[in-house]
């Protein structure tokens, strides 16, 4: 078994993972806790990071500490700016922020659009370089699925664009606060045919506005039943994400999805249903790689990145 | 000062506005009360028409009275079935639901698109009628903004289709309880360099998924400021309404917008900066007119209709 070599630690909004590294880059332990950046109290950043892993830092003096996520946000433990697409890898890692003792922060991404209109990432981008996958093999599309999707294109050790969509998000707040929650039941299981209607509906003319007050109307005359109503607005945002995102990326022939659980077989078939091809990588094995290989590109740990 | 005809009340959600009529079609007189149908207690209806516009009812006894809206719902006094459109004016009113005492309900519209998907109006269509004008001489394309905007096409004493877009209530979820809360002011005057960035972003590609983020990652910039906002957010929505029902209703040259306040002046410059020519009528006009239209076409009381 190689010595510890990286602590790494994926800490987003609602709570951390912490990945223990040897120096042959294989996990060595894990942790998880709910001490997301909006679950710490009074900018008590470090001392979470000493009750999260400080016994790993004792047993290994001088191991360095890669952060990513919400930590760097202005909420966070100390903001690391957005490093501006396109952006090769190596940029990302020199871009690092320094908090002492041996503690570092990634820097989110930001984009302007043709239009001059920003977008952000913070935390993806790790992800996005760990599902990249050693020595950047595998360049392409890829999706995160989740509150605020993000898709990103990686050529040549660089991404080199990204959007967001706030599919997940909207999915949220229509659910609990507006009147499509009156004939919705609590998520259950998925209803692969009501997703699919969903999917269909998107395809329509009419514009997503108009959609989704579909899912109220189809209620009203027993079209779609409490429990199917979940899965089928599920489809049609999901299906209006695809056609937006596709105007912007061209064609989506193949796509990575990286992510977890019932959302990314969801996006999966989506995809499939629209004829491309895709392959998935779990989403804590994508941050823990992204650390890693970062890690390695910025020279905290030695190797060719 | 002609005798009292009729007593016509609209009755909604979360108030209820009652016109007394004359004889010749002009009010006599008016009353506002916040007894919408959602503030209502045990179904108590009849006592609540009672406290409202008893003394009128006393003072006239026979005089009918024509509820539209809210209260022909399920949660309402009682229901009154969707009539199904492409519907005449005149089959509208031989669909009237009589409770007895003189008390009868408008019904709402039903459309089922090429689809097969539902669509449904309660309330909308006697403001439609109204917003017709006497003997129907302005058929065309009809727009009522509101938290379910109804766009509707009346041609030859029908409603030939109609499609409703969920623009305002996700303009309020989005504001209360998305993350792009954080960001925003308090609407106070409306930004209208902000409405047009709105409205301008709406015509990029990328869907309305996409869009909405940049609500979020342009404050994070500094280039969109929290009073210019909510004006932005309100831009993009109404940009993509009018995108999306376009697409289904044809190149909008010519729209009556029924309604009142700053939202039918934003739907109004909106409409203009597509190049449609736009014509308005005040709300509370158009329920009192189409209430009076629909009695006389039902023979509640004298006239032609």
């Amino acid at each position: 078994m190689a010595p510890p070599a990286l602590i790494g630690v994926d800490w987003g909004s609602s709570s951390l993972r912490a990945f223990l590294i040897g120096a042959d880059g294989v996990r060595l332990d894990r942790r998880r806790s709910d001490q997301g950046i909006l679950n710490v109290a009074d900018g008590g950043f470090a001392d979470v990071l000493a009750a999260t892993v400080g016994d790993w830092r004792r047993a290994a003096p001088g191991l360095p500490v890669l952060l990513s996520g919400m930590i760097g946000s202005r909420q966070g433990w100390a903001e690391a700016r957005y490093a501006a697409c396109p952006v090769a890898l190596t940029t990302l890692a020199a871009g690092f922020l320094a908090l002492g003792d041996g503690v570092h922060i990634v820097p989110g991404l930001s984009a302007v659009g043709p239009d001059g209109v920003h977008d952000v990432i913070r935390g993806e981008e790790t992800q996005l370089v760990g599902a990249l996958g050693p020595g950047g093999r595998g360049g392409g599309l890829f999706c995160l699925p989740g509150t605020h999707a993000k898709w990103a294109r990686i050529a040549d050790e660089a991404i080199t664009a990204f959007h967001t969509a706030m599919t997940g998000e909207v999915y949220a707040v229509l659910r609990a606060h507006s009147i499509l929650r009156h004939g919705m039941a609590e998520p259950g299981d998925r209803d692969a045919t009501a997703f699919d209607r969903g999917l269909e509906r998107a395809r329509q003319p009419g514009g997503l506005l108009h959609h989704l007050f579909s899912v109220r109307a189809e209620g009203l005359f027993d079209a779609l039943g409490p429990a199917a109503a979940p899965s089928y607005l599920s489809g049609l945002l999901i299906g209006h994400e695809l056609a937006g995102i596709g105007d912007l990326v061209g064609a989506v022939e193949r796509v990575t999805l990286v992510g977890q659980g019932e959302l990314i077989k969801l996006y999966a078939r989506a995809l499939d249903a629209g004829g491309a091809r895709v392959d998935m990588m779990e989403g804590e094995a994508a941050a823990e790689a992204g650390l890693w290989r970062l890690a390695r590109l910025a020279g905290l740990v030695e190797g060719e990145g």
